[in-house]
């Protein structure tokens, strides 16, 4: 890779969402054929010492405390956004004003005012800007994608999408920031309903109209000790604070193409520790897909003979298969943080030819748009028109 | 059998239902140790070619066209009424003021209205009164139900149903009255989202409030030539016919309980035969079932040692479990049709003891206000509570 | 059914088998168009009060205690064998003599010798006569017949099989007529490889060569009480006998046409209930069938898109599926004693056509000759070549 | 890392296995706290373009043609052994005499002449020695073995092993090093059921008889052209040449605790990729794996309650799971490389300790005299006593 582009990276975050980015900053030229070598110039947090282990251990070169100060330094290509929601817009538009290309995790933004200036502010830079959705990169999803565009599924009539954990079913489960509305905006519709409408928009279409309904089983929780992060708690003494978001999300939407989809995300399903879920329904054919098997797609197609019709379950790993050939033989599978190697090598794809990568702040916006109508139908109990 | 007392049945109506219902009037004594070995009295329809031809195959004593007349014929016992749904009305309020007792096929009524009198119309008699949502009597369901009972599941949080069929997504499918409302009062949110009702009112317990979404994806069908009917199609030449009912109907709902639950029902699922589908989510433990593999229970316990949980598929064919020692050894499975057997089996058992059988008439009424709140819901656009 | 021809059967036996039997016998001309109606004219056991209970209940119509009158009473067409394997031989052979049609239960008989007579005995009376490996009126297995016929499998590569059960892990489970070499002949060697080795030659073809092992896990177990009868135990008082039959066997096969194949049988697998299992991988396809998911086949097909190819479950409950448009509509599934059901309708095809039915007394010799091979292999820790 | 001691790794092969190594010794000390950090020193293969390509984009610091001179440099402390089975043998003897320590990729040794000569001189040595049967370190397999130590199994009654791949099934596939006799040894008898027989010995134990059958489909295939490896093929021209070793073996063992076995090894099974299979049987309870699903792991449990017993699938993501809390949160699956990741992680800690790890050099000389048996077995018809 010796006389390959570097392009300098800056990556604002460091905890789970900032592991799982480096790790694609460093593989992506390493098994695919990347237009650039990345380097890991900076890593942006607010603790020293976590920080500077983590850029040792993890190969960042330099650490520093002051976001602005870094998506401003001239020696800087890209910014990945790797923080809470409610942290992204000023980052992202800073980054942007600066000329910043911006990898931004999801979710996107905690409004759709937030969305809308986030957007208008790429669109101005004239940068290349990418929201990690990362589940498009999943090749089953990929692979979906592409049995529905040649037509093996015809005319979509449902969408059943469904993300259910289980890690704050325990009521002492800490108050961690995910459950707090200045910083996650909301609850499971915003992260995990966010993924599924990512999805269907990218599997069937725009959405039309939502009605939505919540439900709060836990009001308060024990709050935090310092540094318990999701999915590992770690209560402090025996203070309790308020749960300020939803604990569980029902959508069902009317898509813009006449289809009825239906979006179920909780924290509360015993069971399923990251079961992102979905279906779709058509008149040549149906696709299932569960993220604890994202190396596999179920498709039923009519066009099999009458006889011997049924779910076939699709091990994605062959060779043909998306993003596969660069990975390992078929039947080794691949596990999670792939994914974000495959959006790493995508982004650097669109950066060097000066072209769009999907989903982007355009798509982020529309999904909070749509986010945003199912909270106001399950505040007033209407169905809502999502804004165009 | 010989000294065993008689009960004399009528049965109005002999197609898909009438085979099933009759089947299990003969089967149940055979198999399980019933109060009354029931007759064969008498079988009712319109056309008396297929009417007789079937009472020959089947055992049947006598025939009738008249049903009027049979549900008031002094040595009859029994009235089972497995005509379509905008017929149980009357035919229940008649066999009721004869004094007859009632074995209903579902869905109940067509409307509030016509559950109430049928209600009324029971209770006033005295008679002992049945809503044959048969999935309450497979051993599976009954399962779930013990564990829940037993407090294997704890507090219910979520209860997710679907019931996905395929049959009509062929445009040519002809209009049977299945698809239309003056006999089948709706279309799978009657048919279909009737069971799940019912089995999530069975598990989870009373629905406050739904909003309703409904999907129209055929507009006009060929119609029907004579005779034809559900999953069978054969179309009469050229003429077609609107479809007055939903073709889909996606429903979310709040359970007095606190509980939140989304309910699926659609006839354009590709690839799902007759999959009617449950999970129960709650503090302890999940449920998920699927009738098209009826004779597994899948459960998830929190009282599993915690490097070892995960959903197991118990295969409910053990003589413990609910009905299993009537039938085969362990790991030999029953059919669809068995559940028909079990529910005959239970209703000799609350004619013989003059109790009440579950789901009744009672059931049914709450059910078609369940309903009934779906439709107003999905017609206004407004979440609607459920009338009490 | 006024006018059609009648079939006296009678049946030696009623316990497990005869009650699978039985309902066959009343069923198959209500749910098909058979050529006779079969009438149960006399059921024969050894004990005189559970006999009458059994006939009462299932609708014989006389009962008898000797076998050897019943099968050469002149109002007997059909002579059905529902007793221990070790009878098979006499019972059969008396039938034949007098003219009988045999419907005989399976394992056929305990050793060459027996087969081989009871074989002639039938060839000499021209007899109709069927062995009942009812796996063989599985929907499903006779879709995997079908597709192997239609070149969808290909050139024969592998049969993969086993039949594993778990019903006498517990050491305490007594010793009944299943583990006594004197009745049974052999163990699960016998008992559920029989099963899968005609299986085997009905889908795959003639076996050449065998090797096989075989494990004994409990020496001893407590005498029966009285009546107790396999899956189900009771032993009575503190005395114990020794166990005579294999308690696993697991069989290697070459097959004539070249295919590999495993057949593992055992009593001693907790968790597998009645799991008859095969995979057959061919050139072309492979398919895996699961007896304790009866209504489902799995398909792999080479002919299917590159990118899309998995093994597909196909629900076997479509009305063009082998026996299924007699039954329920799409995804309603039947059970195990359907299979029964439709071993009769094919016998009483069999009978009325003067046509042979399979598996017959001629499988039934080749399949003894494999399995008394496999059983001079373990004993011997040589490959044995089967004799043809 | 800084101030972490190193260890300097020269490759020996750099193909598939190759970048499965390598990745695994960049990313051990990253996700994991190793003793040391490793060096990625010196890479060594024939030819010299791919080599260097491989070696920058790895980042693999030197190259070398030579592996002699290699093994025997001062500043190289670890030799990692990634070539075809027939070189390990002498790779390994330099090596150790050289003093270093080795990871030896599988299988072992093509016979066990070779396997005793390879122990004996790491013995002699006393170094650290390491045979790559990955599986071991698959997290599912971890958790199997805590649950047969647990007592959760009992007593073990029977293994039920299978590998089976399906990327020769094409008569055009090339004749690669892997269908020839003198680089592989054996065909998926050596490849494949190494792999089952190491893992049988880790979680069932010792064997002490075996008998095998091999079978040979296709005779003759095309030669290849340069470069082309495993799973990919490319034939050169039309010449063809003979294949050397079976196309696939099933083979029956008695295990010295009693248990009975049995290994399906085959390349032969259309649909299965990399279908590494087993069931585990006792007398407590029951597992079963399949490595395509290797973040999966079913366990059947007789301490479940009895209503509520059956194969439960455990999703081995959670932070108590073996290896998992290094990597992402509970549900969110790792990949088929992960597990060399792991090798690395527990190699560096045996070095680092001066304490064997598993399985070795003993368990590989062990393997091979299992397998060879096998060979033996099929090659004379006769059950083999394993040496030992």
């Amino acid at each position: 890779m010796a006389g390959k582009k570097k392009l300098n990276v800056a990556m604002i975050g460091y905890n789970f969402m900032g592991r799982a980015h480096t790790q694609a900053w460093r593989n992506a030229p390493i098994y695919f054929d990347t237009a650039y070598e990345p380097v890991l110039k900076v890593v942006c947090g607010r603790h020293e010492k976590p920080l500077n282990d983590f850029a040792a251990r993890w190969g960042w070169r330099e650490t520093a405390t002051d976001w602005r100060e870094v998506v401003n330094r001239d020696d800087i290509d890209v910014v990945d956004v790797a923080t809470p929601t409610a942290t992204h817009h000023d980052i992202a538009i800073s980054a942007a004003r600066a000329g910043k290309h911006i990898f931004c995790e999801k979710p996107f933004a905690t409004n759709v005012a937030q969305a809308k200036a986030m957007l208008a502010a790429v669109r101005k830079a004239g940068i290349t800007h990418y929201l990690n959705h990362n589940y498009r990169r999943c090749p089953a999803v990929v692979l979906a994608k592409q049995l529905i565009d040649a037509g093996k599924i015809g005319r979509i009539f449902h969408w059943r999408g469904a993300y259910l954990q289980s890690w704050i079913v325990d009521p002492n489960f800490p108050l961690v920031w995910q459950l707090q509305k200045e910083h996650a905006g909301s609850g499971p519709h915003g992260d995990l309903n966010s993924h599924n409408v990512d999805l269907a928009r990218y599997l069937v279409g725009e959405i039309k109209a939502v009605s939505a309904t919540t439900a709060s089983f836990i009001k308060e929780r024990p709050l935090p000790s310092a540094g318990s992060a999701a999915f590992q708690g770690g209560a402090k003494g025996g203070k309790r604070g308020k749960v300020t978001v939803e604990d569980a999300c029902f959508m069902n939407a009317e898509f813009v193409n006449g289809a009825l989809g239906s979006f179920n995300a909780t924290r509360f399903a015993l069971g399923r520790k990251n079961y992102n879920f979905f279906e779709v329904y058509g008149s040549r054919g149906a696709l299932a897909f569960n993220l604890e098997r994202m190396n596999e797609l179920e498709f039923f197609s009519e066009d099999d003979p009458s006889c011997a019709r049924g779910f076939r379950t699709i091990l994605v790993t062959e060779s043909e298969h998306p993003y596969i050939s660069h990975w390992w033989p078929p039947g080794h599978i691949i596990g999670y943080e792939h994914e974000f190697t495959h959006a790493v090598v995508d982004f650097l794809e669109a950066v060097s030819k000066g072209k769009p990568i999907y989903p982007n702040f355009q798509d982020g916006l529309k999904i909070v748009q749509v986010l945003e109508a199912g909270l106001k139908s399950a505040a007033t109990g209407k169905r809502v028109m999502v804004a165009r």
